[in-house]
């Protein structure tokens, strides 16, 4: 209950975070899409989601449960009979987590998104696509029972959300002005608070996210959880700010705390079986890591405003891999599970997301005019300024 | 415990949220106003209201446990007795919740009301009125005997707080400019990044309202709570927008977050009694109200800056007469019993939230001049700016 | 595990507060340093300060454990052994306590400090300096030994900080254009919102720093510091504000918040043994002193931009003392007492802050260019804004 609290305050987080990082004028519309991402995740797990992905035993491919909860006193009384942990709480949870999938896309895809499209994206993302996929380890399925391990979601999670974002960011095409005769040409931010807000509050939510997948609050397990969570991230963030200070002589805000998520990122997979020394190494590596993906990136004119792809998908396959290399059956076997995991992820994941969005594409168009685009998604689609008072600067 | 906690971050959400609907000349003064209620509200509901409220065997009109809390080591020892639930915690969440009452009045007459006597009116509603009025059903009162059902405060604190908030609109008249020659001018919020972060807070916080209302920490009952409440906020949000959408041609972010506010409040009084589609279709509805009440109150010209009113007011109702159509003792004499209470705390708010009003305002005045307002309340009665660097265009 | 996550969200209050209380020109600059510390912080006392401060029964002034966490099978065994409470939770509360002695500091040396020599004091002061000292009592040192109390760290954790804050205000010197001429020249913050969600955000993550210093997690005992917690800050921020309005006859934004935190840190030291009168009146008396020692700072020219000297040091200080008048065992004996504790404390930080800035200062120098200051340390120091899109006026 408590965890499922803190995954909530995630969406905050990703909200105040993509926010943060855009400009002003893209604002309520980036509030709208995070507000809708939440309450229509939290609707579609549980009116078709949750029981495609539970328990799983039919096949191995789908879950068994039907669509959505099972209503009636029979499935109440069971939620009662196991004692500490409950059906309703769990439902909460993984509708928090695959929130979360679609959350990511919408970092990536921001400021140049047409909102009806996007929406329904995220819909058929999370409430079929990512229970399907989630079923196959979390819900007992083939990669489970090959010995794929992911504890709390770098790939069931962040790579299936990160993979539908380099989609999404691919087939939108960069932002107007971004990459200008061959230079990159960055587009701060609009409000650096904001954006630290949200990276607090996901470290936070992290706590639950992590913490939460403990599923029976062992409180041993559960604060090793924490610590491993903790000591990756606190890495991971003066990994990413040193990696910038040598690379363009300033210590980088946006990247530091890039490399916050990328260490709570790449420690998610594996954070019930590592030590200090190893979340230290791997929340290092996530901080470099980040940095120089968000270089190559930007190299090769996939223009992803808030760094979603280098976090969410490129450190949430190291950490996936790192389980192989740390974890407790560390080797060459389990390192070839963990890739097989990876790559049985990303082809199921690009999949799905390029045939939604082509089809979106080729139906009704991803991308608003390219006016609305210079104006504003604000004014354009919501006929409002996020910040009436301000007098704002918008000629970047 | 956690559950305080949680209904503590509540009044961040309802100050974050008041402050971004509004505008930035008067950020200040309401930032001021939010963070008395709460301190003042815990010190009165400390010295005064709580023995006003429980145990209320006297005789169901006023609690009999004298004022304030009962001081001593008789107190705290059986605080010890009853294990896992207890006295502090139990005062410090009542002490949020009658807080919260006037936060809801602070809102809906933000921008023009004189601080001191907004004071004064708050302090006697959380010291004096909700206790007493609350013990009528949480005290074991009349309304407890009768047969009345409110979980935890669709009427006893929202809707309280709901008619405080409309007398305080209607006797303060509407703000300058915003109705002029019989027409409705929009006056939009300065920050919608502060006015989101809010929504999300109290929708964290009801976490712990609604869930926290199961005093005993039942895993089952408080899950089955917490799952209520999140379908029926998740529910009222696109409700809103979907609604503002068809009305207006755009989807309105103001609207939207107001929907989830008013999912949270309609689930209130039955939480413990829904199942999953009486709780959807319960948020569903307030979604769609709350739209049309705002529509309403600014077509009869109460100016409710923050639609405090058509939130906690009307899905207050809807949510208390909701338990007579989908909860367990569903059917007319439930129904009969809801309209009962709604009207004894709709008559007795009425009454007091007018004599008060109306003796603050022969007494003292309740208005702040007109050049004040012009100028904002942030210069005129604190003598500083809440953005001291920005450049503001406050011409409206 | 839930207090080491409230109190890991008070680094996000501190971010805040601190960033809304100062200038938008040196919001990327603290909210670096911030996220530095907290990083920093929690790999500094994994690596160093816990063995340092734990248990410390070796000569009862520098703890016996070795440097930093124990590593292997038989400290996670033993974790597991004590049931409820466990090791690496421990170590995370422990370690957010430690970073926030830096992140006080981070205050008062705010908008003028290099952030090279800031990082390099903040690293010995949370790796090395402050679990010595803190080994003194909580390690089951000398001063535990004497009978010297403070339950979770007024003396301990805020005037270590303080004194901190204190030597770094008074050897950076103040900003350029706080005292002109020998007048007190006004430099105001530029977001409110920001300075109250910070407030806000502390006063809860307070409910983890004090509630969760009962180890045990007795729920009569938890529930009882919380209410003393709750209640002296609530009696602070209204002295505060009552008190700067009879001063300067408008009630101020800033001193009510300060006068909510001074509510919170005088009562630190003894919220396991108050009632509910005394904790009113440490926290009124918090109130009154805060105002008035913000006064005399500024009077004796040291620049503090965020009043934490007055905070966390004058009211650290006030609250340790009030065990002695207050407390279980109040008396002149006891006073005598905490004042050794105080004054032992003071020395050791004053001479170990005095000793790391000025040799920072002779070997690298720690305050930025003159130029650099009036440009602002964002463009300065990370060539960056804070605010890309809003037109500023940083004319003052």
């Amino acid at each position: 209950m408590l965890c499922a609290g803190l995954v909530f305050i995630m969406h905050l987080g990703f909200a105040t975070l993509e926010t943060g990082l855009t400009r002003s004028k893209n604002t309520v519309n980036i509030l709208v899409k995070n507000t809708f991402i939440l309450c229509v995740g939290i609707l579609a797990y549980a009116f078709f989601g949750f029981g495609l992905m539970y328990p799983g035993d039919f096949n191995g491919l789908i879950g068994s449960a039907g669509l959505g909860l099972p209503i009636g006193a029979q499935g109440l009384t069971s939620a009662y009979a196991d004692g500490g942990y409950t059906y309703w709480t769990d439902f909460l949870f993984q509708a928090m987590f695959a929130a979360t999938a679609a959350t990511i896309v919408s970092g990536a895809v921001a400021e140049r998104i047409k909102l009806g499209p996007f929406m329904a994206f995220s819909f058929i993302y999370v409430a079929f696509f990512y229970p399907i996929v989630g079923s196959w380890k979390w819900g007992g399925g083939w990669l489970d029972g090959l010995g794929f391990y992911d504890f709390a979601g770098s790939t069931l999670v962040h790579s299936v959300g990160g993979w539908g974002a380099l989609v999404g960011a691919y087939m939108l095409g960069p932002r107007h002005g971004k990459y200008v005769n061959g230079r990159v040409r960055p587009i701060p931010g609009h409000s650096m608070p904001l954006a630290t807000i949200g990276v607090f509050l996901l470290w936070l939510g992290w706590f639950g996210f992590n913490g939460g997948s403990v599923l029976n609050a062992d409180p041993g397990a559960t604060s090793r959880v924490l610590m491993t969570t903790c000591i990756a991230a606190a890495a991971g963030g003066p990994a990413a700010m040193y990696t910038s200070w040598g690379l363009w002589k300033k210590p980088d805000l946006s990247m530091s705390l890039n490399g916050i998520l990328a260490g709570l990122v790449a420690i998610t997979a594996g954070a019930d079986q590592m030590g200090l020394f190893s979340s230290f190494f791997i929340g290092l590596i996530a901080g470099i890591t980040v940095v120089l993906a968000v270089s190559f990136f930007d190299r090769v004119h996939i223009d992803d405003p808030v760094g979603a792809i280098s976090v969410h998908l490129v450190c949430g396959i190291w950490g996936t891999l790192a389980v192989g290399i740390f974890g407790d059956m560390a080797g060459l076997k389990q390192f070839g599970l963990q890739l097989v995991g990876v790559l049985s992820y990303g082809a199921a994941s690009l999949l799905v997301a390029f045939g939604l969005f082509y089809a979106l594409k080729k139906g009704v168009g991803i991308r608003v005019h390219i006016e609305d685009e210079i104006t504003g998604l604000d004014l354009s689609e919501h006929g409002m300024h996020a910040y009436g008072d301000f007098v704002i600067d918008d000629t970047h």
